[in-house]
């Protein structure tokens, strides 16, 4: 806890595992490899994680807003349009990107907890098409959906919307940055819960703790296509071998830590859940728990309140705060978290 | 009346006047100039409207999307952020040119009739920025408000969000594709319409029936500047001194036109408010009357019912229709519309 | 003549034929059409000239650069390579469009009097590819070539490049800017010119001098999605019927006007060689007319003194004039210019 | 060296030294940090090196490239126009990001061993500039420069060209991913080499052998701005407090190792031009020695055969091989590759 604070504001804030440091270091002792393509840890993540979630190929890329960023740019022209439940990360946090970096414009359609109902999209399609109209070309889900609270997408829905791309002649990306926490929670593989998708992107360094990086998984055509895409956009690292060495270890160690992190969170929602009543919302899915502040009462002003008693929390609009669970909050951290809403709130 | 329709669509069918239409044949005929900028009917259409509108200068564009981007191209850099009313058309219908094309991502925010409030865009900028965002580098207000229905902004609005912006170093972009209208319905001048944008876009061939293109108008630098943004973005139409020719007499026209058109928008909101009620919402400020459909009614289907009995309108939503005045629109068919939307919806 | 002088500096001097303002006149006058592809001038002249080159179908826009940038939008994703003859136009004077438009980044060949020998191409295309390289996406012919004079491609490199492109999976785009020049020096069809094409655009206002426009030509599936384009680029100049009325006329009326225009410039070239021996070039193949200045001389110099004498040609760079031939450029003009430039440099 | 060969390749193959591998590993083990400025090692790397050279702030990005781009894009709009001289990286093999990125067209100057004469530059901006075209907004400097084989730009040009820059109000960036090559070589500071720039893009992981990552540099604004514009990128790495911490390492320990690397390319060079005469070039500036094959050998040929003797150098061309001197190159492997070279070619 830097500062002495349990700090709950993001899971980038989780840290690096033991073992992913010393792989990271045995890793950074050998000699580089030059190529894009031929650097042993790297092609072995990439090769680890693409079995995991079921595609042919995978790309080691900095930062998942590049692995959504590279495929924003291969499945769309700019100017196209991408569908997507109102809220997605993709329309916020990253817009900016969106819009400056795949010159995309983005259409939010009616959210459900995060996620985009079957028929919601269906009756998007329907509508009448102008001549002249730049087409949507892409269905953008994120799972598990961070401003919703973490929540997962309905598996029988993301496999209806699968089929209705399919139809319509659509690609379907999901924005995995924490797909890894659906998996924990619900006991499916990767590959099932991203059986529909086309592409699919994953965090490494956020719950997992891989020491830096994300990938960006599709057909074996699509990686090639990435790679020079990821050129084109700076983001051609190398050699990064030692980092796709701490990542290996930090995707095998994953089952255990995010499991205790959904426990916590299970943990913290029941705390405000009694001090706050209805302010604490539903029950989380996985690690995120979000708190509503009273009315009248700012979200900045509490979270400024909360830090003054070593409780870190990020306040997403005017009456949001969220609390993310991750390897450095234990169970010490979620009791003083309680009690310091308690005090703030209530 | 195209077919012998009454065509209510668009303001775009409103046709050239005969005046417009002379003094273009006449130009056509004369040697035309090579330069961008040394062509006498062309100058003469940049003078006389900057003068009307009360700027340094303003350049000649094929198209108000084009005037409209060349703005966002020069006082925004790819992903800044652009800050509106909800509902606007750089957000709609021209989504795809503001992230496709000027690269820039828009933040909708909440709207009255179509317009900002000051206090909702002093709240917007009043929120903590954290490091590393992109800055809202512009607000943009869309007047008259389209989609809104036509609706002319509240001068002391405008006034005061110009000064708003000003004191947080934003710029004001005014995009009045149909300013023309609300000089018409209000006597204000352009110029004082505009007093407190930065920038201006005016469309020629909407209502004003000039043969083509539309005016960008700002200072004389954000001109010069603007000169070089039409080059590249392959707008450099020349040599089209015949159609500035045109236009000059469309703009020294206007104002009866308009004025008959903002009268029979009245009989027609009359018509349809004695025979549907409160789904003819509210009298319209200027030419464009939006009627709401009941529900479980298709806006998509009544339009079809409308066609078959010879009047044209254009469904904006599911739920919506609009019906805009011009001068290819006249008493009598203002009259055919009343009684074919009565016999459709009510 | 503007001002009395004869004005070789560009075929965008032209002027707008008598039919052509006819028949402009005539469609201005009736009702506009709405749709984007329902104008029943435009869909004459898109077919009309559709059947001329052998495509499926053809769009009309405002300008040659847009048609061309749509083109590159269409066939490439930004950061993807094009190649082509050094000199091209797409890599000179619209660079900055194909930079900052299209985000396409242009590898410029060897040229043989401006144009691609096949095995040029095809040594470009056995070179080893590393991977993460962007791909060459599209080959870039320019048929006339405006820098290096007006000529014509040879009709088997031409179609012995179609061949390599379709081999190697790269599309074919003729940027025909002046190919009817091409096509009255020759008695070759459009369709014959452009035959190893994917797709083509055609300027209608140079010599032709139809009022405004151009057109860009390809597949049907190529157009429809280029209609997208074009909307994005905000370039859906409507309603334009009536430039279409008057591009059908000027079309139609060509082939005297361009013959006679080639006619005039190898006079022109036969006076400049007797006056000034090698500095005159060889014979044109079109209207383009390119005279070296002495060593010591600057083109900027000579342009000067030959406006003085009433002859206005463009210094294309510090040693080099170009004079083009157009409507109205008439024998006595060629005269005045041979005497000009022999006082000025002989 | 990878499989017992001598790699020449890069000096991206540098390894990274055990000092800088220790801090790493040590910062690893630490809380991160969250915020995009708060980083304790990340803070202290940007502040060291801002020092070094010069600038008031620094920013850190994951790629060379990135940095370049960073900068094109705050000083650029898309379609201008930087001038730089020919043969520099930027229009290169970066020219896919300069326009799919930046979206900004390079105009390149004459070079005299990769350099820009400060009286080529004022010819170049002493050009006609014709209304609309896009401005030339930025000179473009690369020092080392890569292509002419690592040579050093001559002071005076330096400080005359920015001289020229701030007369015509263009700003000045110094691509210097080697310019700790030019400091080690010419015994000047950081600071003295980047006095005239206005910008500064800085590698730490070729031959500095920093773990990954790179540095620009500016005034406090700029890297302010480019804060924003990182974000935008998807290049908002973190946490990385542990990539800095070994960068710091890696720059603190830099001289000896660039020394002993620039010895080692005149030993090389040495060697080559024993064996090979005036094929060997001129004597290196720093640490890159460039071999021309003799005609009608190709320089994929020769690579080839190197390999298979145990050495690797990289085809710059059909006809230029190639070696770059870095930490993991000792005095055998120069040796072996004086022997193998001579074996190949002469």
């Amino acid at each position: 806890m830097a500062g002495g604070a349990a700090d709950f504001r993001s899971d980038l804030m989780a840290g690096i595992p033991a073992a992913a440091r010393a792989a990271m270091l045995r890793a950074a002792g050998e000699a580089p490899e030059m190529g894009l393509r031929d650097d042993p840890h790297q092609s072995r993540l990439e090769r680890m994680v693409s079995e995991l979630a079921g595609f042919e190929d995978a790309l080691f890329v900095p930062t998942c807003t590049l692995a959504n960023q590279i495929a924003l740019r291969l499945w769309c022209r700019p100017g196209d349009i991408v569908l997507t439940a109102a809220g997605s990360h993709v329309a916020g946090p990253e817009a900016a990107s969106t819009a400056g970096l795949a010159g995309v414009a983005v259409r939010q359609l009616e959210a459900a907890r995060g996620h985009l109902r079957p028929e919601t999209l269906r009756a998007a399609l329907a509508g009448p098409a102008r001549p002249g109209d730049q087409p949507a070309r892409l269905v953008w889900l994120e799972n598990t959906h961070m401003r919703a609270g973490g929540t997962i997408a309905p598996g029988d829905w993301v496999r209806e919307i699968g089929g209705t791309c399919r139809e319509a002649g659509l690609r379907l990306h999901i924005d995995g940055s924490r797909l890894w926490n659906a998996e924990a929670a619900t006991g499916l593989t990767l590959a099932a819960l991203a059986e529909a998708a086309d592409s699919l992107s994953l965090s490494l360094n956020k719950a997992l703790g891989a020491p830096a990086g994300s990938l960006l998984l599709g057909s074996r055509d699509f990686i090639r296509e990435a790679l020079a895409v990821r050129a084109t956009l700076g983001a051609s690292w190398r050699p990064v071998g030692f980092l796709a060495a701490g990542a290996i270890e930090a995707v095998a160690g994953r089952a255990g830590r995010l499991g205790d992190d959904h426990r916590r969170a299970r943990l913290l929602h029941a705390g405000f859940s009694h001090a706050l009543g209805p302010l604490a919302g539903e029950a989380p899915d996985t690690n995120i728990v979000l708190v509503a502040t009273p009315p009248g009462t700012a979200a900045m002003e509490v979270a400024e309140a909360l830090g003054k008693a070593g409780v870190l929390a990020l306040p997403l609009d005017a009456a949001t705060l969220r609390f993310v669970l991750h390897a450095r909050i234990g169970d010490a951290a979620v009791a003083r978290a309680v009690d310091a809403v308690r005090r703030a709130i209530a």
